[in-house]
């Protein structure tokens, strides 16, 4: 562990702000003392919060604005009003100069993927930024992504997706060459859209520090048949939400089936613990945050209506993110994928 | 219910063949004892079965070919070799020349869309035929299509999809109109594929016997958000993927958080009753059946690997949308709908 990670919060963002904001940092402090932190935001909600965290208040740099990006509000419009001024922009701008290692806000989406683009830019060699999900798998997690930067994606963005998930793979799972696969509707090589069939057709033979696996289903991604699972932004977020969708499903099934007896009462009583394990195991709030990935700088998007442990989670992410250096490593991934490209064209 | 509805099966589709489809027809058969069936296959593999169910034997018409289409061809192959001849295409035949009422199959799914196409042709001013499944809801049951006929649909077929959706809610659930919504990666009106935001603008003004309810999210299909989720053929497998893979996820979790400690498994044992009712709930066998909406005529697809269980609920899927009359009603709809949008265009 080299220098001090710093972590910039946008206090203002999603739908609870400082109260949500302040005690997530003060769970991170403890869990990473070595962390700093920046906070932005409206100092008459931000301060008094502080003020109850003091342990958290000694290792951080408050900065006020009194302007907040509206949860409503269309990314253009959050541009045009919140640049250089709001509580979303400073903490972009606090990674952007080097003074934060990594942001993380629970605000507006659209508006952060805006802003992100616009003030870090994306990294030398990436088209578009894309944004990642962690995803729980039977035996452990995996990538996904683009879960809804973009609508849509060609064959040469696919590839750099893969890419990017792979180095953020290699940070957070610590696998030298992660095995990725492409989302499609059948695993034969004659199946699905033009683009998918084009990315793989590069990922076979590309140079890669991946090993491509191939296709994948919708079911392999919850099966964890790969590190990193590779779709546009579109397909992406409809499987995730469609995820999260079937399993407060079958946690409703679960509660309705456990209440209709008093012999199955009795047994849930029995087996509380295992249902601790089981709900644990569900608890979105676990692995809250998409991470923005292609970026001069790491930017993590926290659920709007998380709570304090949820968007604790997210500031861990951006914590293991940063102090793995995530965003060095992908950068020389992407020169050396380009320089490999350029060295065989010439040959 | 007016005049006995005819099935017909193809015994060779499947992991099983035979040894699944005429155990399956023997229950339907005792479930709806009006039911016919003609049966297509290698006499040598049927015969045998059929011997074995003489109640069903003494309601069904056998058709001996033996030839079968592979699970593995490609669809312009199967067409190729299979026509006028396999087991596939002479089930289909049936229905075609008014024979049958419907035809099952749990062969090769794009061999059977190609053949299904080719044969019984789509209904006048449908443009192509969409794959829906049904899909469970917390309260009850919704339908999505497209699941896989088609890779991506312009407005105007998700503007199809739609009335074949509705057409098929109000033969299965009895609702006079569906609430029928556009699956999109959100809510807003400016969000998503511009495909998707031309469907709904025609589905929001145009006169047509449903209710349109707007966009809604991967997590609305399985809340039961509305009767008919409408989306493309990529996106729509893919969710539906998603969704069986996260079922057996959490089946897995709970299986494993179940047999953690000796009080968990005691209480295990005292809810197995309440687990014997989520597992039906969750069991894809009832459920097992993508229907083609937009034919002359009712095809449904059972999963290849599934069991006699499974393949019966196809059956009665088919059984159920044929005697109500599903592709008579969608041929109104659709009529009805091109002669308003004339006379609006005359007007």
């Amino acid at each position: 562990m080299g220098a001090p990670v710093t972590i910039a919060l946008d206090a203002m963002g999603g739908d609870h702000g400082p109260s949500v904001v302040i005690p997530a940092a003060a769970i991170v402090a403890i869990r990473h003392p070595e962390a700093r932190f920046l906070i932005v935001g409206d100092g008459a909600r931000v301060e008094p919060e502080l003020r109850a965290h003091p342990a958290l208040a000694a290792k951080t740099e408050f900065i006020h604005t009194d302007i907040a990006v509206a949860m409503d509000a269309k990314p253009s419009q959050a541009l045009r009003k919140g640049r250089w001024k709001s509580s979303m922009w400073l903490a972009l701008e606090t990674v952007r100069d080097g003074r934060a290692d990594a942001a993380v806000s629970a605000g507006n989406t659209g508006a952060l993927v805006a802003m992100a683009k616009f003030c870090l830019k994306t990294i030398a060699g990436i088209d578009r930024p894309a944004i990642a999900a962690i995803w729980p798998t039977i035996e452990s997690e995996c990538i996904v992504l683009d879960v809804g930067a973009n609508v849509g994606a060609d064959s040469r963005q696919l590839v750099e997706f893969a890419l990017m998930g792979a180095a953020m793979a290699r940070a957070l799972f610590g696998v030298e060459r992660p095995s990725v696969g492409l989302l499609n509707i059948g695993v034969e090589e004659v199946k699905g859209l033009d683009e998918i069939r084009k990315a793989a057709a590069v990922l076979k033979d590309a140079p890669l520090p991946i090993r491509y696996h191939g296709f994948v289903e919708g079911d392999d991604v919850g099966r964890g048949a790969v590190d990193v699972v590779v779709t546009d932004g579109f397909t992406g977020n409809i499987a995730l939400k469609t995820a999260e969708g079937t399993a407060k499903q079958i946690a409703e099934y679960l509660r309705a089936a456990m209440g209709r007896s008093l012999l199955a009462r009795i047994g849930a009583v029995l087996a509380q613990g295992a249902f601790r394990a089981l709900k644990e195991k569900m608890d979105p709030r676990q692995l809250n945050g998409g991470i923005f990935l292609g970026l001069n700088g790491i930017v993590v998007k926290s659920h709007g209506g998380t709570d304090a442990t949820g968007f604790a989670s997210a500031v861990d992410l951006a914590y293991d993110m940063a102090s793995n250096g995530v965003v060095k490593h992908l950068a020389n991934d992407v020169a050396g994928f380009h320089a490999k490209l350029e060295l065989e064209g010439a040959a």
